[in-house]
């Protein structure tokens, strides 16, 4: 089985210190900003991205160890393949964020609607583009009744590892 | 600086035996079909995922090796950030593709809108849902003029590394 090696590229800081009480998703964070302070090597790699409203952020969930294979979601009380939620403990614990771009100056980001642990390690970025990435959606499967629940639903501890 | 290793968690086949010729985006790839083949052990992880129109896949681009940090992307003729760009040579070589999911049955997916390398890596599945990862963007960067243009190119060899 193939491996592949990833290293953070910069930070994601936000308010959240730790893991209980944090929004589930952006949709839940909607007001919070946090910055993206990226490694100055990267830096010239930014260049143009001000002109997009949003950003893709690809990051490692770096507290999530483990995983089981069918969960229960903070969203709904009965267990869900794990590939249909959104929880953090994965076999490979990748974290995917649309947020919204406020600021580009240098090696920093400001953005907006971010969900994610303060000092989330970042690993890619890419731009949000409607036309490939934000299809019209015809069904949300078990979320179909519980997706306008994550505006107001926060975590518990049922997914942290320590 | 923190190293992340991911493994596959199983393989996406399509069409595209090879990097030239590609459509460059789902976009310019709406009725290509492709499957997923999961690893068996993985399998139960797929449980409720039917139930979803569309998926999000995190892949590696396994066939791209190093990157700059500023390209001249299929979309257009002068040379962007690389970060305000899909290339797939990237400081981590993560790909994101959101495609319809047409049919769950063990293992396996089938899928549509796919527009990767046959037997390209999956590292991870996740729920696409509107509500958190497709808002409306008000700014397309550099792409505002040329995202149409998706539809239509097709990849040259450009980002090919062998």
């Amino acid at each position: 089985m193939p491996d592949f090696s990833f290293h953070s590229i910069g930070t994601i800081h936000t308010p959240f210190k730790n893991r209980k009480g944090m929004p589930i998703q952006p949709a839940g964070a909607k007001n919070i900003c946090g910055t993206i302070e990226i490694l100055e090597k990267y830096a010239a790699g930014l260049k143009d991205l001000g002109g997009f409203s949003h950003i893709i952020l690809l990051y490692a969930f770096h507290k999530s160890q483990g995983f089981d294979l069918e969960v229960t979601p903070f969203m709904d009380t009965v267990t869900h393949g794990l590939f249909s939620t959104r929880a953090p403990r994965r076999p490979n614990p990748l974290g995917m964020s649309v947020v919204r771009l406020l600021e580009h100056k240098g090696a920093k980001l400001i953005i907006q609607g971010i969900d994610v642990l303060d000092g989330t390690p970042l690993l890619d970025i890419k731009p949000y583009v409607p036309a490939f990435d934000g299809p019209a959606a015809d069904a949300l499967g078990w979320l179909e009744k519980n997706a306008a629940k994550a505006d107001n639903l926060r975590s518990d501890a049922r997914f942290t590892t320590s």
